[in-house]
Order: C-alpha cells, then sequence, then structure tokens
C-alpha cells in the first residue's frame, strides 16, 4: 500500500491569521507559557482505535470509510499496514504521543498463544517505528470488552476462566508498555458492570475487579514499570452499568480494596456529561481526592445520551479544565490523549486531519488563556477572600478538632445573633472567565 | 380549628375486592410475611414536610392547598395546629412512624436562642402526642437549606460562623430526636455543594463536611443516641452538584473521613433515578458496600428532570426493592418513610389519603410478591448456578490471592483454549419476575 | 442446515399458574375480549431484522451469538437458510403476522439492477412461505440507513442521485409488500436528519423529503396498494437530529406537504421515551390529531439515552398504552410489532423465544386489564364530570365562535367573582388503574 | 424609598481592554454592522419578571434577595416603587427595551375588575417612565400560571369559566401592549398541558386552546394592534407535558387550527435544551417553517432538567444562533430578550448590572462574529457547494414534481451504478466556526 496521506504535508504552525485548515493557528509546540513549552505542558497523544481501527460504522450502518488495511486479507499483514498508516499520520501531525489497546494493533489469534505471539510481534514493529520517529507511548491498554467472550464482563465475569483469559490480556499488554516506554497504563472496564440486576451478583463482582486490580499492581512493582496505573471512569454503554461510573466511585472502589494510592484515573471529557457532570468537575474531582492521572480530550453532543468521541472544540470549557489542571500542578506522566473520532460522513484521509488540528488548536488556546487566568489571579484572590473566614482561629478550632458539635453549638447560643450571607458573585467571575478569551 | 379530616374514618383493610377508595386493598398490618407482620416489615412512616408545610407551590405558581395553619398569625400557635392536624392524619391513616425537620414542626426565631426555644416547647407538645396516639419517631433532621443564610451551604459554607449556625440546628435536632426516641437520624445535604466551581474550593469544602459528619458522630455517642446516623444522597437540585451525589459517592466520602463504619445511607427513589440510577440500584450498592440504611419510598417522572416525589405507584420495581432489602435482611432501624406529595392539582384533604393508602397498598403488594420470590427461589438458584465457577479451587486460589496476575496468565496459556460465554438469560428471569406479580 | 430450533416445541397456552418458561400463561389468542378474539386485537408481528439478521453486536463488541445463516459464504442461499429459520420460528410462537426491510430478507447487490433482482426472487421464496404457513405482512418497509450512500441522508441527501437509489428501494419495497399481501408499508428516516446544522439546508432537507412522501403516496394509488402508509418517529440515533423528531412533529410536516390525510405514523414505545414522551403519550397523540396507525412494541431503559429495544415488560403502562388504542378503536390495519431484540448476552436459540413469549404475555394481560378498565368506566366517568363545563351553554358558545375575547372578557367583569378549581384526583386515579391489576 | 442602585453609574462602553466589572467592554451600541448599528440588530431587552419580581427563592428555599419594594405592606405602591426600580435599572443599564406580564407590574386584585383597574392604573405610570426614559416595549404577556386558578391550565382549563377569566387577562394585558406601543405579544402556555394522562382530554384541551389563540388574533385585528402575536415554547415545568412543546410542534397546532400565517415563535434558549433539541436547531426550525419571530436570551445547565434562565455566556453558540437569524433577514418586530436571573447567591444589587452586562457582551460579540462569518462566507459557499446537485435539471424535475417514484426508480435502474457518497466534512467547518471567535 502507497502512503495514504501522500496529499498532505506536515502539518506546520502557521498563526492565527492564516486560512489554511491543514496549518495550526495556536498549537505553537515550542512557546513558552508558564516556563514550560506548549508541547510540555500539553502532551497530545493520538489514539489508534478511532483513527485506524473504526470504520466509521454505526449501530444503524456499517463500514463508510473503506480503509484499505481494514479490507486485507492476512490479519498480521494488515497490522502492519496499519501501523505504517498510523506512524506517517502521527509523524505528519507533530504531536509527541500516541494510545492503543493490544487489539488495535495486533489481531487475536486462534488461540491464546497465538494472540500472545501477535502481540510481542507488533510490538518489535512499533518499537521500530518509535525508534525511527521519536514518536512516544502515553498509555497501553487492553481491550477486554469486543470479543464475544467478555460479552458479561472480564475482571467481573461470573466465569473465572475468562477473568483468567483476561488477566493474560492484560499481563501481556503492561509487557508491551514497559518494553515501549509506555508512561501510563489504563483500564477501561467497559463490561465491568451489569444488564440487569436480575441475573448479577453486584457484591461479588465488585470484589473480583478489587482482586484483578491488586494482581495488576502487584504485577506492575513486579516487573518495575514506572508508570501510572489508571482506571478510566464511564457511567454506562456498552454496560447499562458500569462498576466505575465516576471519578467519585472510583475513589470509593480504591478505598475499599486498599488501592487509592497506588491507582489514579483517566477522565474522559465525553464519559463525564455521560455521567451527569461537567468535565471539570470530574477534574477539580479527581485533583480534590489525590488521584488527578490523565486526560482523554473529546466531546459529546448534550442532545444525545451515548458517547459521541467528538473532537473538542469548546474554548471556554478546555480553558477551564486546563486552568484547573495547571492549578493543580499539571500532568506527571498523564497527557491529553484525542480519545476522538471523525464523523461516519467525514471520509476522507484529510478529515483526519481537520479533526486533530481543530483539537490541538482549541486546547493551545485554552491554554493561552489558563496561562492569562493564572498570571492575572483575580479569580484565585476572589475565591481566597471568599473563603477568608475559614482561616480566622475559630475556623481553624473547628477543623482541627479542637471544637466539638456542642461547643459550637455553645458558641452560637452565646453570640445570639444570626450570619448575613454574601453573594456569590457567578455572574461578575462568568464575565471575568469570558474577558480572558 | 376544627378537624380538618373530619369526613374521614380511620383507613380499614378491606380486601383486594373492595371498591372503596379510602381503605386498604393490600395492606393488612398484620398478615404474617416469612414470620413477620406486615407492619414489622414495611415500618411505613409519614413525613411531615410534604403533606402539612408544602402549600402545593411550585417555581411557578403560589400556594394551591389554602391549609388553614399556614394562615395564622401566631408562628407557635400554628405549629400546634399543625400538629393536630399531622397527628389526627397519623392516627387515621395507622402508619407507625413519622419523621421531621426541626423547622416543619416549630418556627425559626428571631434569634437563635429563640429557635432553640421553640423547637424544645414543641417537642414536648409532639411527644404529648406520641404518647396519646402510640405513634413513634421513624427519624429527625434539621432543615439546613431552606433559609438564606445556608444558600451557599450549611457544613460546606464559606463562612464558618454559618457552619456553626448549622452546627447548633443539628445538635438540637440530635437532642430532639433522642428525646422523642427516634431510631435514626438523618442528614440530606441539599445546598452542600455547590453552582459554580469558578467560586468554590471543593476540596475544602468536603473537609468541612467530613470534619462535621465526625462531630455529629462524636455526639450521638457522646449523648447515648443509639440509632443510625443516616445521609440521604442526591446528585443536584437545589445545588447545581450535591456532594452526596449518590450511594457510591458517599461511599467514598465516608472512607475517606473514617466514617464508614459510623454511617448508612438513606436512599431515596427519585433521588437514585435523577443520579442515572435505578433505585433498586441504588439499594443493591449500598447492602453490598454495607452501608444500607432506610429508604424514602417515593417515584419520579422519568420525563421530568426535578424531584417530582411523587406516591409510588410502580408494583414491580417496588417489588425488586423489597426483595432486595429482604434478602439483605430487612430494615433494622431503617423504614420506608413516603418522602411523597400530592400533586399540586390534588387539593383536597382526602387526596393526601389517596396518596398513602396508594403507597402503602403498593408496598404491600410488593412485599407478597417477594415473599412469592424468595420461597420460589428460582431466581436464587438461576443466579447461584451463573457463578459456580467461582467456588471451585481455581476461583478460590484466584480471590484469595494465592496466584498473581502472572500465574494466571501461565494457567491460560498452559491450557490454550478460549472459553466460550454462556447466556446472560435476561428475558427468562423478566418473565420469571412477572410471574410472580 | 438442520432446524435451529429442533429443541424447541410450538409455544402452547397454558395459563397463569403454568411454571413453563417455554409456554404461554396469558396469552391465549381465541379468548374473548370485547367481543374479539386476543389474537384479533393484538396483531402481534415478529420482526425480521432484531432476531434473524442482528448478530448481537454493539459499539464495543461484535458477534456474539454466532447463527450459523449469518456465517454463509452465498448471500442468496443465505438469505434462503435465514427464511427457513424465521419461518420455523414464526410457526413455533404463533405470532401472526411478520414484518421485514427490504435488505433484511434479500442481499444487496452488485449493482441496483442486481439487488432489485435478489429482492424479487425472495418476494417469490417469502410468499411460499406465507401461503405453507399462514404466517402474514403486518407492513414491509425499505432499509435506506445501513449503506454508506446514505449516510448523509437518503431522501435528504444532498445529491438528488442519492435520493434516486432511495426511490428504486422504496418503489421495490411497495411492490414487495403488495404482492405479499402486506397491510400497511412503513418509513423510518433513520438518517433523514442532520449531524450538524454548519453543513445542513434543513428547509430544503425537508422539502426533498416532503416531495419524496408525496410520490411515495402517489405510486400507493397508481399501484392500488390499499394499505396505509406509515412514518415511524423517533427523535435521534443514527442522526443528531432526525426530521421526525416525534408524532406531533410528524403532524406538522404532514399538514405543510399536504399529507395529513394520506399518512399515519407507526409509534415505537422507546422512540417515545427517547424523544422526552412516555408511550402513551405519542399514542394519545396520534390518536387525537387523526394520525394513529400501528405501533412497535417494545422497552427503553430510561438510565440509558439509546434506543435499547428491549421486550416489553411493564404492565402497568402496556395496559395504559392498550386501554388508549381501544378507546380510539382499536388497530385497523395496524398490529403490534416487536421490534424488540434480546441482550447481546442472549446467546441461546430459545432465549428469542423468551423475548417474544415474555412480550406476548404482557399485551394479553394488559388487554384483559384494558378491557376491565373500559367494562367498569369509573376512569371515563371521572374525566368526563372533570369536563362537564365544556357541555354548557357558556362553554359551547366559546368554542363554537359565538363569543369572542372581548365578550368573553366582558362576561367576567359583569359577573365580578373569582372561580375556584377543583382537585385534579391524580393519586385517586393512579389507585385506580392499579387495581385493575 | 431611595435609589436602589445608587452606587452604580449608567453603564459605558470601554472597549475590550478594560477591566471596569461594570462597563461593556464589546456592547458599542452605534458600532455599525453590516449596515445597522448594533442596538438596531440586537433589540435588547429586560425582563421584569426575574429581576424585579422573582426574591432568589427556589424549591428548597425562601427570600434570599430581601428586595425593598417586595415587603411593602400596600400592594400597588410596592408596584410603583417597583416601576421605579426597574426604570432606574433600565436606564442605567442602557437596553432599549423591557418585557412584562401583567402580574408582574400590577397586583391582582381581590375581583377581576379590581385586578382590571390595577393593570390600567400601572399602565398610565409605565406609560409615563417610558416618555421619560424612552424606553420601550419589546411584548406584553399575561401571566395564567401563577393563580391557583390556573392550575389545570388556562385556556385548557376543564371549567369554561376559567379559561373566561385568562380571556380577561389576555385581553387587558392586549390592550396594556396596544397602549405602550409594544412590538409583539406574547404567550406562553406554562399550564397548558397535563400532569397526568389519567384526567386528562388532551383533544379537548387541544381545541380549547386552537380556539383561544383564534379569539387573539381575532382581537388583535379589531384593535388594530400591528406587533406580532408570539407563542413561547416549552417542553415542560411547570406541567408535566407542555402542549407547545417545541417549535416543531407549535408548526403542526398552528397550521391545525389555521394559525399558521398568524402567530410566530419566540424561541427560548433554555426550553430549547430542554426539549432536547439546541438553541440553534430551535431557530433554525422557526425560520424554515416560516414562523420565527424572537427570542428569550438566556443559557440552561446541561447537568440540570430544569429552567435555570442563567444569562448566556457561551460565544460560539450566540454566534451560532445570530449567524442563522441574520442569514434569515435579522428581527423584524422581534429582539433579543433577557429571560434570565441572576442566581439565588448573587443577592446585591450589582450582580443584577453583572448578569445583564455579560449578556450583552457575549451577544455583541458573537454579532461581530456573525458578521465575520457572513462577510467571509466560506460557510455559505461550501453548503452550497454540498447541495449543488439539486439544481440540476435532474434535481429540479424530481422536486417540481415532474418525475415520479417509478420514473426515479427507472432512471436508476437505467443506470444501473452505484453513487459514492462524498465527506460531510464536520470537523472542518467546525474548525472554521472557531477561526471566527
Amino acid at each position: 500500500m502507497s502512503s495514504y496521506f501522500a496529499d498532505i504535508a506536515p502539518i506546520a504552525y502557521e498563526g492565527s491569521q492564516s486560512r489554511n485548515p491543514l496549518a495550526f493557528k495556536w498549537y505553537d509546540k515550542d512557546r513558552l507559557v508558564l516556563g514550560k513549552r506548549m508541547e510540555e505542558h500539553l502532551r497530545f497523544a493520538v489514539c489508534y482505535w478511532h483513527s485506524f481501527c473504526w470504520n466509521g460504522s454505526d449501530p444503524f450502518g456499517g463500514d463508510s470509510f473503506q480503509r484499505p488495511w481494514q479490507h486485507m486479507a492476512d490479519p498480521m499483514a494488515a497490522a502492519k499496514a496499519k501501523a505504517d498508516v498510523a506512524f506517517e499520520f502521527f509523524a505528519k501531525l507533530g504531536a509527541p504521543y500516541y494510545c492503543f489497546h493490544d487489539r488495535d494493533v495486533a489481531p487475536e489469534g486462534a488461540t491464546p498463544r497465538e494472540s500472545v505471539n501477535h502481540l510481542r510481534e507488533m510490538v518489535d514493529v512499533l518499537a521500530a517505528k518509535q525508534a525511527a520517529t521519536g514518536m512516544k507511548l502515553l498509555w497501553g491498554t487492553a481491550n477486554l470488552f469486543s470479543h464475544r467472550r467478555f460479552m458479561s464482563g472480564a475482571a467481573t465475569n461470573p466465569n473465572p476462566e475468562i477473568f483468567a483469559l483476561a488477566a493474560l490480556q492484560v499481563k501481556e499488554a503492561m509487557d508491551a508498555t514497559l518494553k515501549l516506554g509506555g508512561e501510563n497504563y489504563v483500564l477501561w472496564g467497559g463490561r465491568e458492570g451489569y444488564e440487569t440486576l436480575l441475573n448479577t451478583r453486584m457484591g461479588q463482582e465488585l470484589d473480583q475487579m478489587g482482586r484483578f486490580l491488586n494482581m495488576v499492581v502487584d504485577y506492575k512493582h513486579k516487573i518495575g514499570f514506572k508508570g501510572t496505573i489508571l482506571i478510566e471512569p464511564k457511567p454506562r454503554e456498552p454496560s447499562k452499568h458500569q462498576y466505575d461510573f465516576d471519578t467519585a466511585t472510583v475513589y470509593g472502589f480504591l478505598c475499599r480494596y486498599g488501592l487509592d494510592k497506588e491507582i489514579k484515573v483517566n477522565i474522559e471529557a465525553n464519559h463525564a456529561t455521560l455521567s451527569g457532570h461537567s468535565f471539570e468537575h470530574e477534574i477539580a474531582t479527581a485533583l480534590d481526592l489525590g488521584i488527578f492521572g490523565s486526560i482523554d480530550m473529546n466531546r459529546g453532543d448534550m442532545q444525545c445520551g451515548w458517547d459521541t468521541d467528538q473532537f473538542p472544540n469548546n474554548i471556554p470549557e478546555t480553558a477551564l479544565a486546563l486552568y484547573l489542571i495547571l492549578k493543580g500542578g499539571g500532568f506527571t506522566t498523564g497527557g491529553l490523549n484525542f480519545d476522538s473520532k471523525v464523523r461516519r460522513q467525514s471520509i476522507d484521509p484529510e478529515d483526519m486531519f481537520h479533526g486533530h488540528i481543530g483539537g490541538m488548536d482549541v486546547s493551545a488556546r485554552a491554554l493561552l488563556i489558563a496561562e492569562k487566568m493564572l498570571q492575572d489571579d483575580q479569580l484565585g484572590q476572589l475565591v481566597e477572600q471568599r473563603y477568608a473566614g475559614w482561616a480566622t482561629p475559630f475556623g481553624q478550632d473547628i477543623l482541627s478538632g479542637k471544637m466539638g458539635l456542642d461547643a459550637v453549638a455553645a458558641h452560637v447560643v452565646a453570640r445570639n445573633t444570626d450570619t448575613p450571607p454574601v453573594s456569590g458573585r457567578q455572574e461578575r467571575l462568568e464575565n471575568l472567565l469570558n474577558s480572558y478569551i
């Protein structure tokens, strides 16, 4: 197969006045922002699955993209052709990272052993391509949801032999991630949940999942993987209910199984909105609970009740997300993975570039806004002011445990006056946010 | 004020063939079900607020009910008139329990001290009425959301003086609950959340709330209250985001602040559906996490995105809820509180009876269905069968920690065959459930 | 291929006490209900697509069912094997009708002409099977959404050549429906909508669709098809917005293009709830607007924002739907088509029977409840009473147009008193409904 | 009462670099945009109800704002004090229009006649204030939803005497609107819907509403009112189902009752999202159906299932809305009414200014973006191109009715080739939109 993107030149930064749709208007990777290069802040990753494995199908229609490598007879040859296309794309786009599932890069074999061999062979191919292009792996993961054997769950399957098949895949995917220098390892439990409580022992399944995660953490330490283990929350789809519903739920699960110091979360924008939260809520929650790891950047459609995985295009929402992340110290091993796909109707190879360019430009622009918000710090000061009372001795005596319920109550009765509320100033703060855009 | 329900005789059980709308068709309180009387299983409570404090208003319209005691000039006289009506209703309905907020039964005073005095005076009134009628208190609680001082939260308020005013109310409400023999004390944090992250330090507010709950638990032990402390989850409304989003979120919060052995949840059906879950999901989650306490029985409208607090009328859903509760051992200190209100257009005194009779009959009928499900146990056996593999040595070796990720993976590679899935049988189980109705 | 359902005997009615999961407990086809046999009232149809074409896949996983006829190399041989299985199922289940899309029964060919030939050949096969089994066709339809050519719409495609390809399919599917004695012809416009307004001329697309529907109606008359043309509303999925959003929207569309006397609606329960309505709302709307045609019976999952197409199992909701339909005169050419599929995990052949048996039994039971509601007529009388004022001369003078706004206003000023509201009695009516179950 | 906004100077335009929160950064009313002044394009209106009648209460809490004029004993004196504050606000803000309900400006009296007199007296007060300040009335309306008499509907009430009371109010409100030079008259049917179908004759209620609207239109012509009659769609709240669900539903209703040439719609952003649509969808629908009238500008919270009526702050969404409106010819009698309220916690008088300034600046900024989009016209051209086929003779022959279904089908069979789809280019168009921001 000849080059799939032969017509497309590497994407360059041309500035905000450029009218070239195949250029960055805002993402200038070497521009310094708060002391670091844009590229170092944003740590963009391209995902393998949406761009190279998906064919444009949806529940009501088949392949619209007609990618040549998806129509080759020999699965390993197809996997290699796909890797060629993927790395051509990565190189032309100029994002520093990528992410993959085991089954994205290597086909399932006829037996467990053959599947292992396929993956190992492809890891060598990927390693060579990384070396040749300088691309890095943000994270690896295992696909424990597409094969029919996992239809009732992987770690939470009623059958321990299927749990074991999942364990093999995860072990191999962790080995692959380590070998490829991956900075994180992600678990998304798309089938770890239920369709109906009528046939489900939720408590037992949670114990199975707790055990599985502990096995993963033990194995990480055993092989010396220094990256972060991440759980990706999602409320449902394909399951009716997914056990990793949202960040707060994952936190409780980690506490229950002694994992809250070992595992963090990979937050996806579209999963956040499906769970009834905003993206920034999920980020703030993870930061406040100490389990913020990485983000899957995309957007949902608020009129659609399923995961649309669209490329992000909302400037203020992205700015607020990055503001919170920067305030929380920025990414460490995490990054910004585009778990985004072009629409079913965007069938041209160049559409894949439009999607990613748009997402990178929105993020870059949002980063510049977040920079202004932090440098100006009016927002920070207004919030500081609002909570000033808790820094007084009275506030501290409560928080420190010095005063109990009756002591605090006695203080009020002695004082015997009401305390009037003060304005929350929401509209003023919203205008302030818009002033940075 | 003369009797508000003069025209209505005490509600009697008349059997399923009765056409009398003011009689029970299914709730036969002394009927034995699995060795206990219906009344002991269901532990029905009537709530004070919806029936005696609400006037039928909604965000688009005012008082439709025109309850006389809500139009009296002297607040304490009104409170006493209201108590007369409430206990007349309780007695005629024949539910054994009731529930209240401090401000439902006693008016806010001009100063903290006056508010305390009002409540204490009314507690004596209630105690006398309990003695006279045999009514019992299922739980007490404090209203920390209606007064403007709590507009930005109570325990999570940016101002510690407002936290302190909340502490006083809770201390007094706990004292009242103890004095009245209440079996639980509930906290619903309607304003413990945020309107916008722009003005909010979520992490600090969670710490404040964690501190507040610890103060509550300490005080419970200090005064010798033997009942259960319950948190009532709700995802939002009035807050945009409420910190006690759902049962799983509350569990994580309790773990974080060392309270998971001290506090349980009071689950409301309508709050469950607002949080994106089914009622039975929330019950199953609480049971599986060991924090199931009590339920607020009502129903939402799945087309409406707010708390409609309608009386329950869905037989199969209620049956499933009670099946899970009975399987989990039934209520201990908890019960089934009707946090339900008649519609704005249901302005006649007798409508209050129709609502409660309907709710009690649906619950009684559901209890009889749950009894059949447990006695027949076909459902239980089919589920048992489904998980049989985990009882084998291989399953146990995984769960017990004997085998790690690599050992399990090695087992699969050695075996080198796939494991086919088996049917989840959902349709058959759903038909089975319907066969009990 | 030998019989797919060899182990399953024809499903018989065994009465409500039967514990046989493969028997009807309520559907007794010859039982008289309000003067007609159950079978004549309910006019059950089985759909071809969910049971015989779908393989259990969802957006996150592939084939779980492994149906043999879906893995045959020759598409026409596969189509014939599929027809064998389908008619074996129909005959054993005992529903009198079936429904299909053109592409369900005959494969797409390499050219338009080949596709036409495939369908015509299969129509002969189906006709022979109908004759052999006594099965009848409730309705036919054309699949204008699965093929990539329709990714941007069929009738509403920006390219008239694709509109023309759709026209060919519909013409052939109408011919097939006529030939097979179908009683209705259905159009569901899954791709007649948009993904983004940025690339869409909605007004022009509506005109195209209006033109297309007029062509369909003209052709119906030309060929002498006596059945009903039906549009099936759905708000979205696969489209972000589907033009046939709900019944009220379709009604406006029909008025705009002069079709309100020619076309009716086929209402699906799950589409109703996705559009923010209840199933009974959509039925009542269609009846009141004079465009009620037929129903697609299934249920959605109120926690999932997509079309789950589950078998119906809610007795009171189905009863209310059938009560409205019977009150409106019952079905004429329409019927009750199970647009329902077994879950991805329900992989056994017998699961298909469980799904349909459950749906038929729930509907039969609902029919018996609706019969009681109509015979007793308490509900009808209470509603009659509520609107009594409109039968008075004053009410009639307003409705007839005798009195204008100022005359009515003058009446009020002359009278100069307020009119108090009366109770809406919702709780009492809900209890009444439950009393019939 | 002295000036409520004594501390606040008239709001001036200071340009985008200003850091003064009480200044416009973008709304420069005399700036020319596409040949008209900003003020003429945007036609901003302030609503009376949210800012001057609401007290900050919500279903879970009472008055937080403590507006002095809401605590005066004499209702007419309070109405006059409120008018003073309102016009002080209007004048300082600098929006050219306002809107009101009858009961916003004048209190309900003890009898219908007294209510009429109150309104007429206040109309004189408003007229004088308009003359003094130059303020204009964008539209008037009648509150047919707050009083308990309307709890079961106004025009759709089961009692014709209540219909008549509504008719009086509308007649008087239309007279008031005419007298005050109002440019439109709006009807929002908050209670024109149902709570339960069990007690509702939807068909009859629709007929009543159709009759009511015809009476309104007749009366409009009779009194010589030249403005536009507008219906404001909303799907629900307070009703479970509101008959004016969305624009498409209103269109069908207007057709059914012969009103589609007489009545247009007033589209609210938050109502659009509650009905499962985007704001721009509702605008595009109204434009395409020929019933676009005016807009109520605000925003909802996509995590909250109720009407939050927040001030708009989303730049791209507002830009898209204004782009569509400008493309459709801009406002005629309509305008941009802020049906928006400050949050319950925004209790300071200046918060009302922050809300409106933010909304006006966002709209002004969006107008400048829409100007760029129209001038550049790349978007327009890409869409033109996409539909080019319909301008060919073949496309025209289909649309004009020259070719029927069989002729078009024959064309395809003769041609006998498939037509490949072309990319929908969604990502590229989304990037283009962002490039204008």
